[in-house]
């Protein structure tokens, strides 16, 4: 009956983690959360757009509330296994969200004298205090409701449940996640051969036409602020592309990327590039090509740790002996890599004090850099995917510094 | 000592409103709360960024916890009364944000044995059950952080008191929603001037040419989707514009607006514009003119029944009835206004059931619109603000349907 779509499997390991976590129901906000369960992205809002997760052998389906006018939208969605309840401004949400909870079991009946309904209840204990795990970026408006129906319940976030799923992709996802690395990779390698032809451009000019190739290149809008860093700029990590104009001899740091949408009917979950390139136009200034390298080799170690079972911890520590050995540690002020998926930064987050260990299906950046005050900045970064035994990159594009038609 | 910039007056508003609502302090999150009492616009993020606010008489500054990146543009912000507390990656956020709860009186000192402590506190009733307002807006993540933190507060919503602040405007606001509204006039003007040119573009050319006009003129992005309805597509009051060309004789509803900034050193904020005329090129179709007279008359009877005191539904009320009088009641499908601010659509909202009395400083739209099922569809939109003893419209350009050289 279900046909077994990629968002059914979720939605049923979410109700088996569910069920594990001894907890009642997870209950997703407009976000990364919604958007993998069932294919649906929307932006927050102030209307009651709401995913009710029931656990495993509770009688009651997977229930998106929501607006009537998201209807043929919601229609189409991907999972077979969702059912569907609208209201309208006239009604209001809540009269819909408290018969979505009471199907659920984890609210009793309104107009039962709840001692009286209690004794007669054979299962009485859930609806006693029932724990509700809501999507950690449910706005406090709607947490504030659900407290309000459900007085009695023990609230925890329901990434407890969801991120141990989607920190591991499944192959939908690593499927998008490799066409976007492969768009960023192509607009990587033509501005690279560009070569002199960016002396005199502005840094929000070349940003501007980074995201024109991007878009070109079958990506959809950019997935942060691009990044194009020159000169001295480079020596800060979240510089904001300005009017600074590129010179023969700047190191000009690129970090970009687009979403890509994924291919499936109905949904529309998009996944994003996001790679860092340091190249120079013309000879590079003093100290640079040690600097480059040192980055090159730190980032290199640092993929080259990646296999199951390493704490993500240990591939920010590979990175950084590199680049402290090398004498530059104080110069290295962020963390090694974030996991990369629905959202751009999510967990494994690859930084010190986090033992978690790797799991094949991670994909997070290795996006070493080292950043020298007022002089430049060099930073390099691909995305990798944990395999059974060991790592691969997503992004194959040159990770030199030298530019022009020659540089691939 | 301190600039009394109108952030420092929003912020010691607010205390005050706090002491009078008996709650202890809000706590803010990037949303246009924030914005609104710091000048700092950001998109949430998984990393705390939050303004404490605590009540009037507590001997505490507003306090914005930050990640450290953050520092050289929080240090700029227009308040004089704001503490920057800044943490990195290393300590991470909470023992920040506990300090700074301790310091603001809701936190007990967490190295002290509670019972020793509460006995030699002469004022701890404010540490048993503090009352917390949290941002409308705020992630679970982060309540539930404070939750943790603060096991015996109780919880309500900010804009228990940033509402009221927020919905009468100060004199910054105000001049800025005035630009938006001016450049929108600008815009609006010179579409309608361009009359039998607009024969044979799409609605899409000419939402992306209102937005490229709007920039111009010195719009920052639009503030909504533009819309542009030709002909049986203006019949659907959000209509996304697309590829139906308009023809001589199509009524254009007109419905766009771009966000301005507002005139600060160091902020952000930002105000939008939103503006709606129906436009016809050649001449217009049976019924028309009669049907744009009705919406010109329904409008202008809802302006003029703008004063304080007066409560948001008999503005509607004032719509409505014009339009019922001339037998095209069920033609009118939505709401009369919403505020505007911040928010493009925020309180107070002008609607049927909402009792709210009006005061000087409001600012929202009045925009009667007739649907004529498969034919089109008038909407005349202009911004309004009370005044001491009645209404003033920000908007000033024809409201007429005639195009062409001579129509203004």
């Amino acid at each position: 009956m279900a046909v077994d779509t990629p968002f059914d499997q979720r939605l049923a390991a979410c109700r088996r983690r569910l069920e594990e976590a001894a907890a009642d129901l997870a209950v997703c906000f407009p976000s990364p959360n919604l958007t993998y369960l069932t294919g649906f992205e929307e932006s927050p809002s102030e209307r009651h757009l709401l995913l009710f997760v029931p656990r495993e052998g509770m009688d009651a389906e997977p229930t998106l509330v929501a607006p009537t006018m998201y209807e043929s939208q919601l229609a189409a969605l991907p999972p077979s296994t969702l059912e569907l309840r609208l209201w309208d401004d006239e009604e209001g949400p809540l009269g819909t969200v408290a018969r979505t909870l009471e199907d659920m079991d984890v609210l009793e009946d309104m107009d039962v004298d709840v001692r009286t309904h209690a004794s007669q209840d054979a299962d009485s204990s859930a609806n006693r205090e029932p724990t509700v795990l809501v999507d950690d970026r449910m706005w406090a408006t709607f947490t504030q409701d659900l407290r309000t129906l459900l007085p009695d319940a023990e609230f925890g976030l329901a990434s407890a449940v969801l991120e141990p799923l989607r920190i591991r992709k499944d192959n939908l996802e690593l499927e998008t996640l490799r066409r976007a690395a492969e768009i960023a990779d192509r607009v990587s390698l033509e501005v690279r051969e560009r070569g002199d032809e960016l002396v005199g451009w502005t840094e929000a000019e070349l940003a501007a036409e980074i995201e024109r190739l991007l878009a070109e290149y079958g990506g959809e809008e950019p997935a942060f602020e691009t990044i194009a860093a020159s000169g001295p700029n480079g020596a800060r990590p979240h510089h904001h592309s300005g009017d600074r104009e590129i010179e023969r001899g700047d190191p000009i740091v690129l970090d970009f990327g687009a979403f890509v949408a994924a291919d499936l009917e109905g949904g529309t979950a998009r996944y994003p590039g996001d790679q860092t390139r340091t190249i120079v136009v013309g000879e590079p200034p003093a100290e640079y090509e040690r600097v480059h390298e040192v980055v090159a080799e730190a980032q290199q170690a640092a993929v080259e740790a990646v296999e199951p079972g390493v704490a993500a911890e240990d591939v920010d520590r590979a990175a950084r002996e590199v680049i402290e050995d090398a004498g530059y540690g104080d110069a290295f002020v962020h963390r090694t890599g974030h996991g990369v998926g629905l959202e751009v930064h999510e967990a494994p987050y690859i930084v010190d004090g986090n033992d978690r260990e790797l799991e094949p299906g991670m994909v997070f950046s290795v996006e070493p850099g080292i950043y020298l005050g007022d002089r430049f900045g060099v930073r390099i970064e691909d995305l990798v995917v944990v395999t059974e035994d060991g790592a691969a990159r997503l992004n194959d594009s040159p990770r030199g510094w030298e530019t022009g038609a020659g540089s691939r």
